[in-house]
Formats: C-alpha cells, structure tokens, sequence
C-alpha cells in the first residue's frame, strides 16, 4: 500500500516539475519535437566502438578478422559509421541551432562533414600508430604492442580525441565534446576537442590529466597522470562573462616531457625538449632544454 | 576434457570458500533471507537516470519530451522513482540493521522518506540550475548551457550528491553511498554524502576531487580538478580504531577557489573570497581574501 | 539519399583502410583464425564479478545467498570461474605468442593455472580480509564494515589486482594487464599487475594513484589519492628502447602512509612507519620513522 | 585453423550471392538508401505491446498502474505510439512505393494516418471489450474476466487484427499483414486485415483457423479451433496470375458457431444463427437458423 | 514536426482512455497498488525453464552439466525455482483475490504450496520420463532419446502441463493457465492445466491439439497433431453464462489412439485400446478395443 | 523469511534430483565436460537469421543494404555462418556419438560439412525463389512479392527446412531437426528435415501442416493448413520398437494440389495434378488428374 502522503503530495510535485516556462527561458529546459534531433549516447558509444575497429582491426571490434575477411568487414563498419556519423551530426547541429535551418539541410551539411570523416581515417590511423609507438617505446612496463594497443588508456583516448578534434574542426557543436567526455569517463584523461596535439604524443597512466582548449601540442610529447594544463585567468566581459576565443592554455614545443601532477598555466610555451618536473606549478614560459623541478624535498624531519 | 587436477581440488575449495562461520563473525559474509533486504546497483542506476530527467527533461531520459508530454513523463517517472526508492531505502535500512525491526516497519519508514525526497526535487532543481549557471560563467570553452549540462562531469555528480545529501539527512545508510560512488565511478570526482555544499558551486573538469564528509562548503565555490579536502588526522579510541562523527574536514567560505591538486587538510576555514594555488599542501586557517601560492618555481636550472 | 560525395570515396576508403600488409609487419594489425583466440573483455567482466562473489558472498553476486544455498552457490561459481580462466588464459597465450604451439598444448597449459588460481581463492580471500580491515580503521567516515566492501573502490580494485597478481606470477601474458586496467577505468586506481603488495593494504578515495610494476610494498601500508609510486628514468638500450625487467620504483617498508598527491620515484626505500606528506616529490631514500612534508605554505599575501 | 576447401570457394560464394541483378528485377532482392525506409520487426512488437496496454491497463504494460498513475501513464504511450506509428507507417508507403514520392510526403501521410488510429483506440477498446465478454461467457473453463484478458489467444489475436483492419481501411501497406502474422505467430489464429468482423466475436483455442482477405463476419459469432473460412477457387488472369480483389471467402451472418477443423469455403453465406459442425467442409449457402453436422459417424467396427 | 492534427485531438484521447470508471466495474481494468502483486510474464518463463533444467538436466539449462557439478547446479535452481514459484503464487492469489487478505497471508500459502511444488518434482521427473519413452516408442523418425528430450513439442508442453496441474490441484488461480497457455504459444498445443493425464502419453507433432479442462485420460494414450477432447454443449444459468464445473469433456481410458484431427466431444467414454481414426467426429461412447474410421474415401472421381 | 517446510526438505530434494546413475543409463541425462560439445540454441537462432539473410538480402537481416554495401555484407555474413555452422555441426556429432572419436576429427568433419553447405547457398536461393514465386501467384490477396517474402510462414519454414535438409543429407544428427522445430514452433508447420521436396513449392497459411520423414514431394505441389502427410502405421521390431527407416509417408507427383486438414497416410502415390479435397482422409493411392472430395455435405437439417 501507497503512503498517504505520496499520494497528497504526488500530483502538487508533478505540477512543479511540468511548469517549464522560466527553465525554457534559461535554456534549463530542452524542448525538441522530434528525437532525430538530439545525439544519443548509444549512438555515440557505437561510433567509438567503429572508430576503434576500424583503426586497430583485430584488436578491437570482430576478434576474429583475418586476411579473407578483413575487407569485408572493413567494408561493412565504414558503411556504418557513415550511416551514424550523418544522423548525430545532424542531431547536434539541429540541437544547438537557433534559426529555423530545415532537417534537410542539416543532414546535406551532416553528409558532407560525414565524408570528410571517413576520408580522414587512414590518416588518423597512421597518426594513432605513432602513438602507439611513442607509448611502447616510453614505457619499459609495456611487454608487447599488442598489450598497448588493447590495454593503455592513452590510446583509447586519443583515438577518441583524434576524431573529436577532426569533428570539432568542421565546427560540429556538442558532439566533440561528448566523444572526448566518453573518453574522460573511462580513462580520467580529459582532452578538450580543440586542443591541437602533434604526432608520437602518449600520457602514461594519465588519470587526471586536463589538456585545455587552447593548447597547442607539439610532436614527440609525453605526459604523466595528473597533469593539467590549464588556464591561469581569463578576461570578462562587462556582463561578467568569461570571453570565449581568447588563447589561455600553454604551448608545449616538440619532445617536451612533463612529470605527475605539475600544473602548467597559461598562454606560456614550454620550449622544445624542455623536462617539467612533477608537482609544480609554472606559471611562466621555460626555455628549450630546460630542465625545472620542484623545490627540493626538505630533508626528513 | 578437464584436468584432473582440478577434479581432485574441486570440492576441497567449495568447501573452504563455503566454511563462513568466522567470516559472518567478523563481517564479512552477509546472509540473508530476502533478496528484497539488499540495496541492487540495478535499481540505483534507474534511480540516477531518473533523477536527472525530473532535474532537466529534455536533456537526460526521453530525449524527445515537449510541451504536450511533459507533464504525462513528469508524472510516470515520479511515481517510478517513488516505487524504486521506497524498495531501495528498505533494503538499506534492512541490510545494516542488526536488530528484529519487521520488514513492514522498514517499508513504512521508507516511504516517509521517500516521500520526502520526491517532495524535495523541485528545489534540487532550482539549486543544481544555479550549479549549472555557475560551471557555464567560470569556463570560456563552454559554448552553451546545453553543453554543459549533457556533458560536465560536475552536473552529473552534484546530481547524484545533492540527492544522497538528502537521504544521508534522513539517516538512510549505504544508499547515500552507493549514489556518491556510482558518480565517482563516473566522473573521478568523490564527494562523500555528507558533506554540506552551497548554491552556484562548480568543479573544473573534476578527476581526483576529494570533499570529506564533514566539509561545509559556501555558496559561489569553484575547485579545480585534483583538489583535495581532507582530513590531517583523527583521534583513535582505546581499541585503535578511529572516533567517529568528529568535525575534521575544512570549511570553505563563500566565493572561495581553490586550483588544480592543492590539498587543503583538517578542520580549518578558507575565509570568504580567498584564492588557494594549485599544487599546495594547506593545513591552517586562511584569512577572507587572501591569495596563497606554491612556493614559487625555481628558474629553470 | 546518400551523398554522391561518400559513394564516390567509399571504396577508396575500404582499400585503404584494408591494406594491412605493412600494418601487420609492425604489429598494428592482428590476424587470427580462430575467435577462441583472443581474451574476451565480456569474459574478463564475469571473471572480475564471479571473483568479487567468491570473496565476498552476499556482497557481489547472488545477494540473496543464505545458509542453505551458500555452498551449492560456490559450487557452481568456482566451476564457472574455472571454465572462463582456462579459456581466457589459453586465449592469452595463443595471442602473444609467436611460435607453433599447438592449441592443445595451450589448453593443457591453461589448465594447470587455472586449477592454481583456484586454488588460491581461500587464501586470496584472507589477504583481502585484512585490506577490508585496514579501510574500514583508516577512515572515520566508514559506518559498517558493509559499507566498506560494497563501495569502496579500493576494495574492487584490490580484488582485481590480487587475482592478476597471481596470474602474472604464472606468467600469463595480457590477462594481467586486462583485469588491472579494468580496475583502472571503474575506480582510477593503477596497479600494475607484477607489483608486490602486502597484508592490510589500503588506499583512500583511489583516484589517480599509481603503482609501477617493480614497486614492492610491505604490510599495514596506506595510501592517499593522486599518490604516484613512479619511474624516475630508465636506461635505454642501443636502437633507444628501455630496457625491460629492471627495477625502478620504489619499496615501502611496513606502516608506511603517503599523503595524497606526493609522487615517489626510482628504486628508492622509504622505511618502516615513515609518512610522506602530500603533494611532494620524493626521489631520495626515506629513513624508517621520518615525516616529511611540502615546504611550508607560503604566509598568505 | 580454417578449412583450406573453405578458403577456397569463399570468395566464389561471396560473388555468387552479390551478384544480384537478376534478382532485383524479379523483386527478390530490396535495396534502400535510408534505414528508415524499412518497416522494423522490433519497432512492430512495441506498437503491439502498446496498444495492448492502451487498451487493457493493468493487464498489459505496466503493472502496476493505478488511479493516480493511469492518466500519465496513457499520455506517454499515446504519444509514443503515435511516434512508432508515423515512423512504421511511412516506412511500409515507402517501401512499396515504386514511383518518387518524397520522403516529407510519406511522412505527412503517414501523420494523418496515425492520428487516425489514435483517434480510434476509445472505439477499438469497447469493441474489444464485447470480444472479451463473449470469450467469457462462451466458455465454462474461463473463471474469472482476468483469465481471458491475460492468457486467452484470441484476445491477444484480435487486438493486432482490430487496429491492423483501421491500418487497412487507410490503405497502408505491408504493416497491416506483419501485425497479424505477428499474431498469427503467437496464437496459431490467422486472421487477413481485410476481413471485416463484428463485435462480441470470439475463438475457443484458435490454433489452425484461418479467415480470409473478403470475408464478413456479423456480430455474436464463434468460431472453435481449426475452422477454415476459405477460397474455393479464383478465377486467373491472362498471365494465369490470380485475378486480386474479387470476393471469395463466406459470409457469417450473426449469431453464427462454427466448431473444430470445419473448412467453410467460397463466397457463400452461413445464414443467421446457423451452427457449422466440426470437421466439415461447407461450400454452399446455409440458410439461417440451420444445423448441419458430419455425416453421422460410421458405427465402430 | 508533429501534425497539428494530432496535437489538437491528443490530450482527449488520453482523457478518454484514461475514464476507467466504467472499465472497472466490468473487470476491463485492472488496478493494483504494488507491482509485487501481479504474475510476471518473465519470471513465468525462468520458471519454466528452471523446470526444464530441473526435470531434464544436460538437455535443457546449463548445458556443461556434469558429475562434478550437478549437486550444486541443482541445488541453486531448485532454490532458485522455490523463491520464483513463492512470489507467483502469491501474486496469483493477489491478483484474482476480491477480499482483504493481507500480502503476508498471500506470503505464507504461497511458501506452502511452492515447497509441495519443489517436493513434487523428483515424481515429475520419474513421469516425464515415461512420456518421453512413449514418444521415442511411437515415432519411427526419432533417432535418438536425446532428439526426443531435446526438440520433441510434447515433451516441452508436457513439462509444462504437469508443473501447472500440480499447481492447479493445489488451487491457484491464473498461473497454472499462463503456464500452459505459455506452451500454447510455444507448440501449438493446448492442454487445460485441469486436465488428468496418466503416464506414458503423448502426442505426435503436436499442432491444433485441444485438451478440454475435465478430460480424463488414462495411461499409454497417444495423440496425433489436431485431435481435439472437447466439450459439445454446456447448460447456462438463468442469466446465460455456462455453469462451471460441469464434467463435459471426453474420458479416455488406457492405450487409446486418436488420429490426427479427430474431433471427440462431451462427456462420452473411449474404451481401453480403442483407435479413433483421423479427422472424424466424435460425440458417442466408443467401446474398448473399437476402431472407427472416416466414411470412406469416396472413389476419385 | 523461508518457510521452515522448504528449509526441511530442501537438501532432500536436491539429493533426489541429482541422483543421476540411474537416469544416465536410460539416457535421460546428457553429462558433457565440454560446453562446446552441445548444439545452442542462441547460436542456431543466429544461423537461421544469417541463413535469411543471405537468401533474400533486403528482406532479413541488415535492412538498408544497397549495391555499395551489399558484397561487404555478403562477405561478413558468409564467414559467420560458416564458423557458427562448424561450431554446431561438431557440437551435434560430438553430442550424439557414442564412441572415442577425438574433438579435432569432429570439427575436421564439420568443416567439410559446413564448406558444403555454404558451397549450396547459391542453388538453395534459386529453389527458394521459386517458393516465392509459387506462394505469390497462388494467393489473390498476396500484394506484392515484398508481402510474400517478408510476411509469409511458408517462406520462413522452407528456408530452414531447405538448408536443414541439406545438414541431413550429410548425416549431421540432432541439428537438422532443431531447425525445422524452430520453424515448427514459429509458424506450425512441422516438415520432417529427412522429407524430399521439389521447387515451386507452397503452403498456403501453413498451421497445422505435417510432413513425415519419408515423404515425396515432387514440384509445383500446394497445400494448404491442416494437410497431414503421415505414416499409418509401422511394423514393430521383437522388442516392439519400431523399425527405423522403412518408407511409410505419402509420394505427391507434381502438380498436386491438398486442400486443408486433409489427411494422406502411407506409401501411397497421388498422382500428378490430383487435387485432394478438405477434411478428408486419404490412405489409398490416387490417380493422376483425379479430383476427390469429402462425402458431399448433408444437407441442412
């Protein structure tokens, strides 16, 4: 038997809840008269999976692909992913969208950026294969290839990030981010979708490592857990808003290393070949070569 | 065909592994006689899901919900949450319960409280709508509510706390728990259920937060990821186990921030406005206002 | 209607991305004949949750497990478990492996492990016992030694890393890594599978710690979140590849505890029951006792 | 390993069976552009399971539906049918559309049509209803109107078939026929869309009865397992295709019982109140009020 | 975007269907106010298969069944078979029940009659054991027992039938029928869980077969597909409705055989050894050892 | 809480029930200690999807295949169904054999069996075209060819009889009658895998229909619900089993047309373009040409 008091209550807190009105007007509210228009995590969660089939086959997606069959089923995920790609591109432009732009407009425009995508793989896969070098070779834990392509977070993230950031420079809203989000969920690593990151990258462990929007990544760069790479402050508006667009994360130079846990802030660049220690704090630009560390650990008490 | 050797040790391990009598003893075998006495991670999943399509429709749950079908979901999911936590909270008041409380006494105190937090989700939801504005206004890569309110970590897991804060006040055991951990799970971001959190509060990117259970935390309060609010030490009883219920986590006045893995220790207050660096270790009090850094980076040597 | 644009790339793409000859060589590409070939992350999920409802019955798996029905449970488990680890371990093997080893012999192989890692369930169970223990003495806010092994990730984590353990002393390839990964992802906890751990183990919140593969770690040992038991560097061989098997993280005598964020690096001693503050850099031997901490925090400005 | 014959003829099959110009001009082969041009079998048995619970609260759909939760809960399932029959609707226009109607013209179709059956469902009901009452009354096994609603055959048979006929009279394609070879399926009771049927109509058991495309049927009519209202024969085109939409089935006037395995065949018709017995085969007029039976059965021998 | 057309007539369609006023004081509607009282389709059918297992184990369940292992997988079904059959029952007794039994009264009768289930079945099996050597002995197409265990329709609605007649002895309402209806389904055949069966029958393919609810057959009966033991006529009260309880089905005593579709109606007796030939009609008692055969095929014209 | 009742017996009941010595020798219970060994029904589900699939692409399986994706799709799905069908083939031989024959002999065999049974594919498409073709001109209500493939139970029985048949000629035991029950089960017609039957063959509805082991059935042949082709009876061996294997179902020559519920039993021959009236019975040969009837209906009394 219900509770009599839920059953007063129940139609007074349904009420509350419907009345919409003031949440529409702050953008609380999400209104749409046709699920086609919103990205779907399932779809999202399918597309990551094709990503990773389709870039280390055998590894990821069918286990048992071989020589007869690779094309095949090559064949078959490319055909799929494009199918997906054109819906949640459509779906994301027509979520954040204002103007009155037709279904079918979006999905012309989806198509395109859709190609562009698929285009774009083997690229992405010659990219993807020097980071997983980068992460074999920086690691004397790995015993294999194969353990760091099925096993390291870094390369699960990246190619997420690698095809976000592909999305993100054909100005798709929200899904960029909800790619590089699933990555961040899995792995602790956070890599915003703008963020610009050259060839042989890899991150060790990497929970809790933030790589910002305005980053500029060099090639041959490898980080450690825990490192951010953040802003230091950013300008306001005369509404006290924070101005979009404004470069406000560090430029890290070709073969830079930076330890656990340090913290670079800023529009500053780290010079090529430059060692940031674990635990610091920078706030200011380094020379090439150099090596920082922090503040030498005081002798035991 | 098996191998022997495991037919030969076969019954052997049942037998110790089934040999629970100094397990229950100590605690570590829980028995029992109704699987409806147990909290189910299925049912708390549901549970989050449906809080957060009743706190913004549109963008979790029934994706494509609109002014005519609000109000028909609002209500379905209302009473689905209602049904599911009233089962849930008896399970958990069951499970910890070591005296001969009737099933019928559980079900009827947890419908009071169930009923209870249904009533409270209208104001959760102004409160997480202050959240949201507060994650929008502190980060420039933010291109629009939507967006943060799919994608940022932070609203999921103030979701799942400000929830488990409300059952935590009703003295319910485990369940506040289970919703902090699941979110942790998610998001790397661990708040414990007891914790006090004002309005307008927002964490960056979130991976490796720690708010401690006896934190009480201002209005207008932005941490970054990696921050920690802990406890220096805690006083043990005679047998060595530690005293429970002693305030020993900060408090964090209004409008305070705190940067990327810095650690602030024990019962001390960060006055109202003050601005904690990253990556430092703060055990005393801090005045309202003050700016505190890491000891500053060496020059590069 | 599809794009003319993707149907004119289409088949490009599908070659491309097909043309595995020189992916192979480098062993970005892997090609079996045989699905029974490759670890399976489904059957490493049920293997982790038939673990957990082994350990700790009532906790994980059937909550409803009583008395009566305990010990024909365990009976079914263990046989379940045992089937999965023979097919997975053989899987494991025949994955990395290079030379002509026959798919029986992989079996048979698989099988004499497997039939020891059952074996060790008894005792994988005691040693988890005392890590219960030592979270639920370390931390006040812990209720019930319930709460303890139904939430707290280090718990989960522990349980993963314990079977890997023994997993990787019978030198199993991949397997290992698969279940600690898996752990890594769910609580951002990273141990590596070859790291030597102690009784009475316990780790705080979890998020971001990790522990290297050389790292030897002595009983009644507690840890913080974001702590790093790293690398400092590690010699390269002559083609500029580290030099696996050498040790180079650090040994932690019994009753040691380290403070959230602190990073120790290279094959260093901290010694018995010293503690090492939070949020520092510590590449040089500990005596046994000492208490290091940040330089001081700077006087607020 | 693979079987080397396999690696031999597995492209030529792989050819063979692509190879489908043939087959596309005879009409064995459909190929779309648009997943959405494609009637779901899944997207079906939620229609099904929908306006089962639309129509019989309580005994279908969710449970647990009550006076406080009933208006909610119709109003979610009336708009989700809604949407499903749209989405199902269009799909099965367009799937048999030969010439280029454009997919917003299948679209506004397919809304009109919807709202249409929408519309309907208060009719459907209180005709289902008298279907309920008659299946009760004719049947001395029945103990309870609870029993008929959930377990009867012909209950769950007449459902599909009653809003298939609406989906018929609106000359929808393809989508009527897959809702009662659904039911057909599931009971063994093959009932064509086109076939026109009174109320308080019923089946005892149901399995093997077959009631043709032209057939009419008044009100008050039972029909026991087995019954065939059939075709005797049909006249052909020049073609020697079967000439379409030419009556052919009976005529069941009301009141009319036709018991087991009776084969009633052709364009005649069983007057008012006329009782068929089993296992006959009837293909002249039978006037009302008539009783006709097997020749009598041959005195055992 | 939605048709106005439905937007207009939406919310007076859910009024309409939602005024059940009517619909409840009929029986149309059924309302409840704890899912927990209402038999469940999906655990309908574990129960089935947790019967299936039970009674044949290696053929139907767990598959890997073996000497080892049978003691603990029969052991955790019958539990598990025991808390489904518990909570059916009870809510089987709830669902039909008019008065104000309390769930706990439901509770405990329902604890009675599963545990008179669960002793039941070891003389379930030792009968089912018999039907399926009836069958293997009547078909000269079965090769194997085991094809007869494993694919023979019989042998799944017979396990079914005698499950659900133990159930109806013990007087439950509504789940006995769902049981068989369930079978029904599945096969085509439909057997009143009232009937009595004896040992050693069965029926040969099986389709269209109708078993009425006061049949009485004897032992070593067999069946071919579309025999129906039906009912003639039943007396109705003086307001119509067919009195209940009435013995009006056919008795067939030991060693009959019935060919496919014959039709036997009403309270007639088929004496010991009788062969009933195929599709004929049946309303008079036939004497032991009798074969009676259709009119004669009348010589082709 | 447990009834005490169940408490008391429990263990009793699991000792009964896994008393297997006496069941295993009458073959009433399957032991295996390998769950490869045993045919699953998942996997045959996926066999019969695959296997239409790729008999009418469009139709079953991926709907929105096209000409760019059709041999991509062709391609996986081949490779499935010859891995899923070696599995099973050897999981059947290996269940029914008796004898030591070596797991690897069984898969060496049911590779070839499998490479035979892909190898047909092409021809099994060409037969099931002329199904099609026969099912569409002999129906007036049939709309389209689309109607026909998609909807009709003939067309979904014939393609795994068909390819069941094919399993059968190559002597695989248990797997070729598992798929026609499982058309059996869906649609109620039970064709024996071991029956013989020519191209443009159909079954008009189809409930009901039989079809014995030894049957002929030449080309262009109809039926309609209800047929038997059955046995009349079988000569009995010293033991009184039957004797396996002796002719004793029905030969139609071509052209013969079997109107419902007729029953034909015995080696008997209908000769070509006989047509068989309804609801007779029929266990004489029957000239070619020769139309029979059942006894004229009596007129109405």
């Amino acid at each position: 038997m219900k509770s009599t008091d839920f059953a007063r209550l129940y139609s007074d807190v349904v009420d509350q809840l419907s009345d919409y009105t003031e949440m529409k007007q702050q953008g609380f509210f999400h209104e749409c008269h046709n699920s086609d228009q919103i990205p779907s995590a399932q779809a999202l969660r399918e597309i990551r999976d094709l990503c990773r089939a389709l870039i280390f086959p055998g590894f990821y997606g069918r286990p048992d692909v071989n020589c007869h069959t690779l094309k095949y089923t090559i064949g078959v995920e490319v055909e799929r992913l494009y199918t997906l790609l054109v819906k949640q591109i459509a779906a994301s432009l027509s979520f954040t969208c204002k103007t009155g732009v037709t279904a079918i407009q979006y999905k012309q425009k989806a198509e395109g950026i859709a190609t562009h995508i698929v285009e774009s793989l083997p690229l992405l896969r010659r990219t993807l294969e020097t980071d997983v070098r980068a992460a074999y070779n920086g690691d004397p834990a790995a015993t294999d290839i194969s353990e760091v392509i099925s096993c390291y977070p870094v390369i699960k993230t990246l190619i997420n990030y690698r095809v976000a950031h592909e999305l993100y420079l054909q100005q798709v809203p929200l899904l960029p981010r909800m790619l590089t989000e699933m990555a961040h969920n899995e792995t602790g690593i956070d890599i915003h979708p703008a963020a610009s990151i050259g060839h042989h990258f890899t991150i060790d462990h990497g929970t809790g490592v933030v790589i910002g929007a305005t980053c500029i990544i060099g090639n041959n760069v490898k980080l450690y857990q825990g490192v951010t790479l953040g802003a230091r402050s950013f300008p306001l508006d005369e509404e006290g808003h924070p101005i979009k667009g404004i470069a406000r994360h560090p430029i890290l130079e070709d073969d830079v290393i930076v330890y656990s846990n340090a913290t670079i802030l800023g529009r500053i660049t780290i010079g090529k070949g430059a060692v940031i220690g674990g635990n610091i704090w920078v706030t200011e630009d380094v020379p090439p070569g150099a090596h920082i560390v922090q503040y030498r650990t005081p002798n035991p008490s």
